[in-house]
C-alpha cells in the first residue's frame, strides 16, 4: 500500500533525480548553468509528471501541450525531464552535455528531426515566452476552424517557464500584452522570479512590480511567493487552466542553486559548474550518495513509467475522437493534416498570376497583394500578420478576417507596432504548422532580427514581407530607408532573400517562399512602382536558382557589358543597357532576385549567366555595396549606397545618390574604357 | 489690457497656427503626417511657450530642458514650434517640407551642426522615449557629479511625446522600466492616446490598462481623459515636475485630425495628407482663412517672442549661478566643461597600456578590462555599463561605484537584460556630454541594432563593446555565436567595427574608439585567450589606418602568399605562416582590425599592406565571408563560416569548422597550386 509520505518521497527523489543529473552534467562539462535546474526541478517534474498532457512514445502528436523553456540557459533542466519522461534523451547524451555532435547543446535546439520533446530553440533571452504566445495563438486558432460541437479534436495548452531575463526583454513585453490582447487562457508561463541574475542581484536593475503589469496586460496572476511546494505548484496550475480567457502567469520565488550549501542564492550558482566539492556538499544536503554521479534511482524511474502510460492513455483517448472525427468531418480533417503535415495541398501552385507586361507599373508590394489572395485561395494554412502597417505592405488577405479573442478563425493578425513580437510568435505559428506570415518595412527587420535569426537556425519556412525596400520609398527619409539590411541577410546563414524585379517576379517569389521546407524567406518589396516584365522572359525557375538572363545583347552578340540588378534597380539596368546598346555596346541585363540561391548553382549555369568572357560588369542596388565584388569581378564597379539615404521624393533621391541609367551606362562604359586600356596598357 | 478671454483667443490662435503650419506643410509635400501634429498642438504650445525652461537664442544651453519627439512621424508638429519659438527653422524651411536637403526631414534628424531644436533623430518608434531616459539618467548623474551646496548648475527637465506604437515597441517597456527602476523624476512623458494607429484601431491590437503598466514600472501616472485643455495640461505638468523620485507618464485621450469634419478620429488622418478640400473645411472649422497657407498671425509671433525672452531671462541666471560656481569649484567647473563641450581632456591618451608579449595569453575582452582601467582614470566623462553581463564582457570601471536611484553619480550603469533600451539610452547619454558605453554579448547586437543604427545616422561617438565574437565562445552554441554580426556591421554606414587581434591591439581600439568624434565604435573581442603581440609590431595607427602588416615572409622575401586575419583568427595565421614557411613558402600575415578603415585608406596605403603582386592571398575570419572577395581577390580564398556554429569546446569548433592553421595553410597552397596550375595552363 502506498502512503502519502510514500509520494512525497517519492516526489522528493524524483525532484533530486533531476537537480543531481543538472549538476553532474554542468559539473562534468566545465560549463553551464547549474542553479535554475536545481530551483525548478519541482516545476518541471510537476509539469511532466502531473500537469502537462504528452506522451513520450509520440512527441510528435499534434494535440500534445508544448513546453517551453524560455530561460533556455537552464538547458539541464529540460534534458533530465526528458530523460526521465521517457523522451530519446539518453543518459549518455546527458553525460555528454555541451560536447560536440550532443543533442544535448549549451542551449535546447530544435531541429525538424531533432531531439524529440525539445519544441523550439531557446537562449536567446525574451524568444521562448514569445513563441510560447505563437504556440497559444495557433492552438486557439486552430480550435476555432476545426473543432465541432461533440468534436473538440484540438484542446492543449501551452507551458514555459521564464527567468527575470525573459521578463525584462522587450519582445516578452510585446508578446505578453499582445497575449493578453488576446485573451490566450491556454497559456500558462511560470516566472521564476529567483532574485538573481548572470551579473548580480536582480535587484540591481530591476524593481518593477511585475505582477501589476501582467494585470495591466490582461493576465491571470499568481504570486505564489517563496512556499512552492508540489501541491500548491499543481494547485496554482489547476486554476491556471481554470481561467480560460486569460493567460496565466505564476509567480514563484525560487531559490538559485536550491540546496547548495555555500551558492544557493548567489550568481555565482547562475553560469558556473558548482565545483566538485559542493557537488558532494549539496548532494549531501539532499541526502544523496555523494559519490554517486548521473544516478537515476529505479523507483524514479518507475514513477516516470506510469507518468508516461497516463500520456499513452490520453493520446488513445484523442485517437479514438479524431475516428469519429474524420468519420463525421472528412472535408476539415484533411485540411487539419496540412497543418498537422506541414505541407501544401497536391497542385496548389497551378495557376500562378500572371501580370500583363502592357499594364501600369505596379510595386511589388501591391503585386504580392494579388498574390497573396491567390495563395491565400491555395493554402488554406496560410495566415497574414503585420505590425501595424498592413495598408502600407499591402499583405492582408481579403475577406480573411481578423484574428481576435472573440474571433480566432481569422486569417490576418494584427500584431501593433510590435515587428520582435511578431518575429517570435510567426515562429511558434510557424513551429505548430500554421504557415504564418510577418510584414513589416524593410528598415524594421531590424526590429525583429533576432527572431528571424532563430527561425534561421532553427530551420522553419517562416515568410516575412518587408516593403519600402530602399531609397525609393522617398520622403519618409534616412530613419526608414534600409541600406544594410540585405547585406545583413544575405551573411546570416540559411536565409533566402528575395527581391523581385517586378510583378511577374513578385509571383515566382511567392510561389518559392511556400515551397520552402527548411529555412525562412526574406520577400523584400518595393514601395515604388515598377515596370512589368514580359513573364515570359522570366523563367519558371527564376527564384530558385537565384539568377538569370532577363535581356541578351541585341542580335545575339557576346555581350561587351553585364548589368546586373536586383529588384527595383532591374529597370534601371534596363534603360541602362538601351543607352548603352544605342552607343553600340552589346549589352546583357542580369536579374538576380535570390543571392544566396545563384551562389549554390554549379559552376556551369553561373558561368552561363554571368559570361566569363565578360569582365565589365555593373552591379546595381540601391543599398550597401558590401559583397557585390563577388559577381562583378575585379574589373567591375557596383552603383549603390555609400552612406545613410535622405528626405525627398524617390527620383530625387536616385538622381542624388547616382542610380540612375545615365549612371550606370557611364559606369559601365568607363568600366569597359578602363579594361581596354589596361589590355592595350 | 489683457483679459483672461484675451489670453485664451491668444492662446488658441497659437495652437491652430502650429495645426494649419502642419496641415499646409503635408498637404504641399503630398507626404507626411498632419493628424498627430493637428491633435498635440496644445501640448506642444504648452511645453515651448510655458512649462519649457529653453532659449531659442541659445539651443546648445546645457542646463536646458531637452523635448524628445518620440512620435517622429509627428514631425510636423516639431519644426512649427521651432519655428514658432525661434529656432533656426524658416518658414521657407516648412514649405520645402520633406524636399531634398531641407532640414525639415520627413522624420526629425539630429546632426551635431544641424537644425537647431532638434535634440535627437526619432521616427523608429519606441527609440525617443528611450533616448529621453537617456538624457534624465544623464543629468541626473551630472547634477549629482557637480552640483555642491549653494551651486546647482544642473537641473533641467527632459520631455517627451510619445504615440500608441511608442508604447507597444520593446525597446520603450525596457527603458520604461529602468526609468522606473532609477526613478527619474525628471522626466515627464505624454502619452497621446488617441486609439488610432496607421493600420486601423488601436483597439485592435492593443488593449492593456498603460497607466497600470506604467505604475507597475514605478511611474507617476495621471490620465487626463479626453478633456485636456491647455491649464488642465499645464497642472498636470506642474504636479508632474513636482513628483522628484519618479518618472511621470501624461496620458491625453486626443483626436488625431482635430478639428477635421471629415477625417477626426480616423486613420486615414495618421500618414497622409488631408486633401486639398479638406485643409479648407478644417480651416474653416478653425474659424482661419481657409484661402491663407503657412499663416502666422502677428500676435503669435508676439507671443513667442515674449516666451523667448523668458527663456533668455533663465538662462542670464544660469549664467550668473555659473560664475559663482567657477569661483567656487574651478576644478568642477573644469570638469563639467569636458561633457559641455563633449571632449577629452588634453594629454589623456598618454601611457597607453602596453602588453608584455611573454605574458599569458590573455582574452581581448579581459585585456580590455585593463585598458578600461586605465581610460577611465584618463578621461571622467567615460561611464561604462551592460545589459546584465558585465561579469562575462569584463568592462566595469573598478571601484567607479554603480548608479543606482541612491546614488546616481556611480559610474557602472546596470540595464538588466535589456540590451535594446542600452543601446537607445546610451544614444541619449552620449548625446547630452556623457561618454557612456554599452557592453553584452556580439551576438546580442541583433537586439540592440535599431539604437546603434541611428546612432550611426546621428553621428554618434557611442562605443559598444561586444564580446564573446565568434564561435570561440565554445559551449553556449548556436545560439550566442555570432555569424552575420561582422557583416551586418561593415554594411551599416558610419560605423567602425574594430576586432583586435590581442591585448595590445586592444589598447589601441580602445584610443581608436575614444577619438571618435562622428561616429559610433564597436569593439569586438574574443572570449578565449589569445597570444600577446610584440607591441612594437603594431603601429600606432593599425586601428585607425585599418590593416598592417604583421609579419612580413623571412628575410624579406616577397610573399607568395599573404594572410590576412582579424581578432582571433590573426594568430591562426601566424601559426600558419610558420608551417608555410617551413614548407619554404614565403608568407606575409596582414591584421586587418578594422576593414571600414583600410578601406578608405589611399590606394598606395593599400598596396603597401596587401602587394598586388601576391594575390594569393586567404582571409581567416571565423564569421560569415560575405565581402572578403574585395581583399583577397579572385585567385584568393576565404576561411570562415559557411553556416551556424554548434555547442562544444572552443578548440573542437575550430577543427569542425575548418578554421585552423593546418586549414589555413592548406587553403594557400591550394591557392598557390592553382595559380601555378593556371599561369602554366
Amino acid at each position: 500500500m502506498t502512503t502519502t509520505t510514500d509520494i512525497q518521497r517519492l516526489d522528493e527523489l524524483c525532484v533530486n533525480t533531476i537537480r543531481t543529473l543538472a549538476m553532474d552534467a554542468v559539473q562534468k562539462a566545465s560549463s553551464g548553468h547549474p542553479g535554475t535546474p536545481m530551483a525548478l526541478a519541482p516545476v518541471a517534474y510537476e509539469l511532466y509528471a502531473r500537469s502537462m498532457r504528452h506522451n513520450p512514445a509520440d512527441p510528435g502528436w499534434f494535440d500534445r501541450d508544448r513546453f517551453v523553456l524560455s530561460a533556455g540557459h537552464a538547458s539541464m533542466l529540460l534534458y533530465s525531464i526528458l530523460h526521465l519522461s521517457g523522451y530519446g534523451v539518453s543518459l549518455e547524451d546527458i553525460e555528454g552535455f555541451r560536447q560536440l555532435d550532443s543533442p544535448t547543446a549549451g542551449h535546447p535546439e530544435y531541429e525538424a528531426d531533432g531531439t524529440p520533446g525539445i519544441e523550439i530553440t531557446t537562449g536567446p533571452l525574451g524568444q521562448g515566452i514569445s513563441n510560447a504566445v505563437g504556440f497559444a495563438l495557433a492552438e486557439r486558432m486552430l480550435a476555432a476552424r476545426f473543432n465541432r460541437p461533440g468534436h473538440e479534436i484540438i484542446g492543449h495548452h501551452t507551458y514555459a517557464i521564464a527567468s527575470d531575463g525573459d521578463i525584462q526583454e522587450g519582445v516578452a513585453s510585446e508578446a505578453s500584452s499582445l497575449a493578453g490582447h488576446l485573451g490566450l487562457g491556454n497559456l500558462i508561463a511560470v516566472y521564476d522570479d529567483n532574485k538573481i541574475q548572470l551579473a548580480a542581484e536582480t535587484a540591481l536593475a530591476f524593481s518593477e512590480d511585475v505582477a501589476g503589469r501582467y494585470e495591466a496586460y490582461g493576465w491571470h496572476v499568481e504570486d505564489l511567493g517563496e512556499n512552492i511546494s508540489l501541491e500548491r505548484i499543481h494547485n496554482a496550475i489547476d486554476r491556471a487552466q481554470a481561467v480560460e480567457d486569460k493567460p496565466s502567469l505564476l509567480i514563484l520565488r525560487t531559490h538559485i542553486g536550491f540546496g547548495s550549501p555555500n551558492k544557493q542564492d548567489t550568481s555565482s550558482a547562475h553560469g558556473s559548474p558548482l565545483g566538485e566539492e559542493e557537488v558532494r556538499a549539496t548532494k549531501e544536503a539532499y541526502g544523496w550518495d555523494p559519490d554517486a554521479h548521473f544516478l537515476v534511482p529505479a523507483e524514479v524511474t518507475e514513477r516516470f513509467r506510469a507518468a508516461a502510460q497516463v500520456g499513452a492513455t490520453a493520446q488513445a483517448e484523442w485517437d479514438q475522437r479524431v475516428t469519429a472525427y474524420r468519420a463525421e468531418h472528412p472535408d476539415l480533417w484533411e485540411e487539419l493534416s496540412l497543418y498537422i503535415d506541414g505541407r501544401l495541398p497536391a497542385g496548389w501552385d497551378t495557376d500562378l498570376p500572371r501580370f500583363d507586361p502592357r499594364g501600369k507599373p505596379l510595386a511589388t508590394r501591391k503585386a504580392s497583394s494579388q498574390v497573396i489572395q491567390w495563395a491565400a485561395k491555395q493554402v488554406p494554412t496560410l495566415v497574414s500578420g503585420s505590425a501595424d502597417l498592413d495598408p502600407s505592405t499591402n499583405t492582408p488577405i481579403d475577406d480573411g478576417g481578423s484574428v481576435s479573442r472573440q474571433s480566432y478563425g481569422g486569417r490576418n493578425i494584427h500584431y501593433g507596432v510590435r515587428e520582435h513580437a511578431m518575429g517570435a510568435i510567426v515562429n511558434g505559428l510557424n513551429l505548430h504548422g500554421v504557415r504564418a506570415f510577418g510584414a513589416t518595412f524593410f528598415n524594421f527587420l531590424d526590429y525583429m532580427k533576432p527572431s528571424l535569426r532563430l527561425a534561421a537556425l532553427m530551420g522553419l519556412p517562416v515568410i516575412h514581407v518587408f516593403t519600402h525596400d530602399s531609397i525609393g520609398l522617398g520622403e519618409d527619409g534616412p530613419t526608414h530607408q534600409p541600406i544594410e539590411q540585405l547585406a545583413t541577410l544575405r551573411a546570416t546563414p540559411n536565409v533566402n532573400v528575395v527581391r523581385p524585379a517586378d510583378a511577374n517576379e513578385t509571383a515566382l517569389a511567392w510561389r518559392f517562399a511556400l515551397e520552402q521546407e527548411d529555412g525562412p524567406c526574406a520577400l523584400v518589396l518595393s514601395r515604388q512602382n515598377l515596370r512589368i516584365l514580359d513573364p515570359d522572359a522570366i523563367p519558371s525557375e527564376a527564384i530558385s536558382r537565384g539568377a538569370y538572363v532577363l535581356r541578351n545583347a541585341a542580335d545575339g552578340a557576346q555581350p561587351e557589358a553585364i548589368l546586373i540588378g536586383t529588384g527595383s534597380e532591374v529597370e534601371i539596368c534596363l534603360d541602362a543597357a538601351d543607352l548603352l546598346e544605342a552607343d553600340g555596346v552589346s549589352t546583357r541585363v542580369v536579374s538576380m532576385p535570390c543571392w544566396d540561391r545563384f551562389a549554390e548553382q554549379s559552376p556551369a549555369y553561373r558561368d552561363q549567366v554571368l559570361s566569363p568572357a565578360c569582365r565589365a560588369r555593373v552591379s546595381v542596388e540601391a543599398a550597401a555595396t558590401l559583397g557585390w565584388e563577388r559577381w562583378v569581378t575585379e574589373d567591375g564597379e557596383s552603383v549603390g549606397m555609400h552612406g545613410f539615404g535622405a528626405s525627398a521624393p524617390a527620383p530625387q533621391l536616385y538622381e542624388k545618390f547616382g542610380i540612375t541609367a545615365a549612371d550606370v551606362a557611364e559606369t559601365a562604359r568607363r568600366v569597359i574604357d578602363r579594361m581596354g586600356a589596361a589590355s592595350r596598357g
